[in-house]
């Protein structure tokens, strides 16, 4: 009896909310819901709902290479679900080993959901309107509307699961399989031990965790790395001669100079960092921001306490089965590798 | 009562040899074994021994695109175990887009266990030979020893799972890696109706793959398609200019002109077909088999029967979930995209 009652008063204790996660919640920090309910609304996307038939349909497209031209590059070769969902590489390459044009860095897939807009220019309001871009893209998969849906539909297994997700009159086009993909990319979120600390898990987080998380709201981190993403809406990044390493690429944000705010989720496993990729080590990137964005000098030591509180932003993946894609038909069209 | 009599006679029905099975035996043709014991036996390296340590570590490292140069290309990027263990293009094609040199085709690693050498031209004596190859390949991995070992050590989740995998004392080394790569294959193994069949369940396949079974015994593909990997052994391909398809690459065997003969389970999964990837048609491939390799003009009808017998080959793949790779630290090598 008496471990239930001392159980008791500590779970009392770990549910109480500390004076930080209010800080946190007034510098415009949000956790991943705890509730599933809250946590569907958020992700769901209401002309484009989530289904259990679109996910698991959805993941097969992610992960099939023969939507591209070369019939060997995905989504996941640049969003490698495996990996952080990014590449780990400076500058995106795709068809033919080409770069991005701007040497522009693949974004992590990982609560991409959350983010105000999609893309390093914010040019896609979502990820159903993101999926037709890297998809027809030269330098990435660089295949066609008519040549994606010809593969799909080429493959009675995809046929009937397009079937079972949308009833048996569904229209096969291109914005359906990019539909598809995109409620499968919503539900790629990763609750951390930053979201059980706000949500209410004082233990959660360690205690220099926790330190940190003073240093990233003191310092203004969260001015820009806000909201549930801790990033993801457009601002103004500080496009000058004085970023060392704005020579790599020739991005200049979109027509009003605004460049996306990465979400800094999962960013222990995402390196390298910045638009272009070009800082590798998390504590260079943390100083550079303060010194650009903020015009302030973070010492080493506010660095090294920011990046300790960054470590609570690596959440927890999905479990996810490997999945088995049907197999080419005779009316597959074939690849083309050049 | 009665219908558990029925049930045993059926059973007792089912497990008789067939005089099929006999006539497929004594053409050489065999099954997965259905004793778990057998398998292993079977699969299993006796200076290389089959264990869970092994073969999850090695899932791992197989799908780790961080071993190669530039950090883009797996093991699995050719042998894609969601594809049916390969690419479905003509020519291997890898580090910085380059082609086989010799336009050769990636083989499936479903079920290459079972093959008496690997590679087309059968130098490597078995997967963990075989696995020293691509990785450092120019135009695959294009990595080096070094770069693959410092990659793996850099990583403390590595470390700890070669520790759990081959001890305390463990020395991380190329072919540490590559053996343990090869672990995995070894599991890779994919069970199909014709097993069943032969392992005693007559119904395991239709009729109409029962003829098809009679017409490859009888117009003679099992002269060089045997074993339990129909295939895997080093034959005489007729490499002669009444090969229509020969222009495409430079490929002459190895230094006898001998060719190994590829797996013929799940080719309805692996197009195109042949060492250069010029056949995507199945129907085609069989009769252009027969032409130069039994000349033997195998007519529609027996080509279908045979490519009938061939759908029982397509076998269960196994259940795997999608790893989680470790992160990249500070000192993991950066990638080379060049």
């Amino acid at each position: 009896m008496k471990s239930v009652i001392v159980l008791s008063i500590l779970t009392t204790a770990s549910l109480m909310a500390s004076p930080l996660t209010k800080d946190a919640k007034n510098a415009g920090l949000l956790p991943i819901p705890a509730s599933k309910t809250a946590l569907l609304k958020l992700i769901d996307n209401p002309k484009n709902h989530i289904t259990d038939a679109k996910v698991k349909l959805g993941k097969k497209l992610y992960l099939d290479p023969r939507l591209s031209r070369s019939g060997l590059i995905s989504c996941n070769t640049c969003h490698n679900v495996m990996e952080g969902g990014d590449d780990g590489v400076g500058a995106a390459t795709g068809h033919m080993w080409r770069h991005n044009p701007h040497h522009l860095n693949s974004p992590t897939v990982y609560n991409a959901v959350f983010f105000g807009s999609q893309f390093w220019d914010g040019r896609a309001k979502d990820l159903e309107e993101q999926a037709q871009g890297p998809t027809l893209a030269h330098p990435e998969m660089a295949a066609t509307k008519e040549h994606i849906v010809a593969v799909v539909k080429s493959m009675p297994e995809y046929v009937k699961e397009f079937k079972q997700a949308y009833g048996d009159n569904v229209k096969i086009t291109f914005a359906k399989v990019t539909d598809t993909i995109a409620s499968f990319e919503r539900t790629l979120v990763t609750p951390a031990p930053f979201d059980a600390f706000m949500n209410g898990y004082k233990e959660a987080m360690t205690p220099k965790q926790k330190e940190g998380l003073k240093t990233f709201i003191q310092i203004g981190c969260a001015s820009c790395h806000n909201g549930v993403a801790l990033g993801g809406e457009m601002g103004a990044f500080n496009v000058t001669a004085t970023y060392k390493y704005m020579s790599t690429g020739d991005f200049k944000g979109d027509k009003n100079g605004m460049v996306k705010v990465p979400t800094l989720r999962n960013i222990t496993e995402t390196a390298p960092y910045f638009h272009n990729g070009m800082i590798w080590n998390l504590k260079d990137a943390i100083k550079e921001m303060g010194r650009i964005q903020l015009g302030t000098k973070i010492s080493d030591k506010q660095a090294e306490s920011i990046e300790t509180f960054l470590g609570a932003l690596t959440g927890k993946k999905p479990h996810m089965m490997m999945p088995m894609l049907p197999a080419s038909t005779a009316t597959t069209p074939k690849p083309d590798l050049n």
